[in-house]
């Protein structure tokens, strides 16, 4: 299967009403390859831009700090696409280059002892469960 | 091979020199489970340290952000050690209920993105590389 | 190391045996871009294609069942070519659009809960062991 | 941190609610672990379980398919509790020893040659992209 | 599902025949929990033993290396059987306690330069491809 | 976020040092891209480099195993660039063709087994632990 992008020339009703939230709750002119990509299944189209607008606003934790989590779960995944978009986002949302590349050194040293602590069979210390 | 834990009675000064500099570091009497097994190999574990505490230090992001971003990172990787010690550490560091719940959101909200976008090969915006 | 593609001309005959093994199975006059590569090391290649022709026969499951399982696994290993030629497979199989939409709908919603659960660090339920 | 899990006497009304529509379609005396461990956090809570319904519901494919593809992905991501629920889960819709068998022989087969494809970084052949 | 292990004295005549084959293959009295987990499904025993058998036959490698290659991707996959399992077969094939804090640390590292190879999409280099 | 690559010539002097001990150690004209991406955070650099050097050193196993066992890790992480990084300095080290189809077959027969030990939630064996 070649990656099918639907574009809202060709988009039907219930994809078209997904891609105009969209463009109104972030002010731009056309959605990324992301949710076009998604379009092929408009229920799992709507429900992700649903979720994913639910989970994203500010609340107890800021929009930056969202997006740089989201930026290293995507990162800690080697999703190219993820890692691409979210470092955008996250840059747009106030990441500068220091805070970037602190967050990489945390991703990849959290990587070493993960694979560590997995590797060893650690286990869990009684004082973590309080 | 069993997972074996090096107490400080039975470790050598090589090891012995790490534990003291981990303890002194943090105030605590003695050092997790992670650093006992990590010392079956001496100069890993006293990379691992030292690789640990220069990446831990605030800089450009503060202590409570380093730990979340860690938790996350091992979250994503279902390390249930990792999740369990770096929990503890981001909940000394200031993370409460409610940003953990948040935390909580984004590491499965990205978890289920970053499959879709990789599922459906989704080609990087151009948008993102400038 | 470049990716090498071996093809029937420049093939010995061990390589040669597997490939007409595979073109007589599937009816195709030419092996896809995985064959040409496993050849680099002839004994992984046949064992490779004899456990996937068992695998892959229709049994208790059938042919399309198979192929959407096979698909669904390669797209949460994040794996472009086997979504690709997986993907392909199962089209072939039967897999029609909204099939696939609703495969993709479960690949993603299985990702999400698959780190929730870890990330929480569950306990099975008793009522799932019996 | 602990895995907490929240009975029903100690949850408040907006988990409560979610709890008995689970109970209300299962038709169950209880929830899951799974969902007394994400009350934690009661918006994702509720947007799982939201989520949840709608993709697993019939559509296209039957529940036993789908909680097949959800049981491999599980299996494919390694995580425990989600293989011990999702088998469970798959039985009850219809999946027999001989189904289990043979969904087990394709998960490791696609194990196998997806890391084997990335491996020799193999190129998606054009025919795949029709 | 509860893990099931399928004893000698319970298995039909193709689990036995698979299980004599192994205690004669390595000298033991009876099989490990893998096989009797895997003896559910009678072909996928059969087809992981003949594989298995023919991929750790000493070569162009030797017993040593295999196992501890073995051993580092199953490390890196985080399986906490196969690290058990395999760390118990390496040490029988000769890796001891320096070799063994040394593949560690190989494993280790290359969990962190994966991730951040991956994080910043670094293209390949030309001169790797020759 | 665009991959970005510093070359020497706009390199401040942090990241010329460990370039110039790159070039040092290894006899070659120019650093890989993998350090010319993790420029964009001097110290994340420099670590790296240290603790790359330190870790690869010959010890108690030889640099062509020690290579193997990088490359192996690196397939089963699916890490693209890694694998083609290396591949080659595994090739350098002494790896040959036939090695590397023995190396090749574990890797897909560790994912297989490593998904299957999973999948069926084997306990470890009490032989193990000893």
């Amino acid at each position: 299967m070649m990656p099918r992008l639907i574009d809202y020339a060709e988009a039907g009703p219930e994809v078209r009403a997904v891609y105009d939230a969209i463009k109104a709750a972030r002010g731009v002119p056309d959605v990324n390859n992301f949710w076009k990509a998604l379009a092929v299944d408009p229920p799992t189209l709507r429900r992700t831009w649903e979720s994913l607008s639910q989970v994203m606003a500010p609340g107890a934790l800021d929009a930056r700090t969202k997006e740089m989590l989201y930026l290293a779960v995507s990162m800690a995944a080697g999703c190219a696409y993820c890692t691409a978009s979210h470092g955008a986002a996250a840059r747009r949302a106030g990441m500068d280059e220091a805070m970037f590349g602190e967050l990489l050194a945390v991703v990849g040293m959290a990587a070493e002892t993960n694979r560590l602590a997995e590797a060893l069979r650690v286990p869990v210390d009684p004082a973590f469960e309080t």
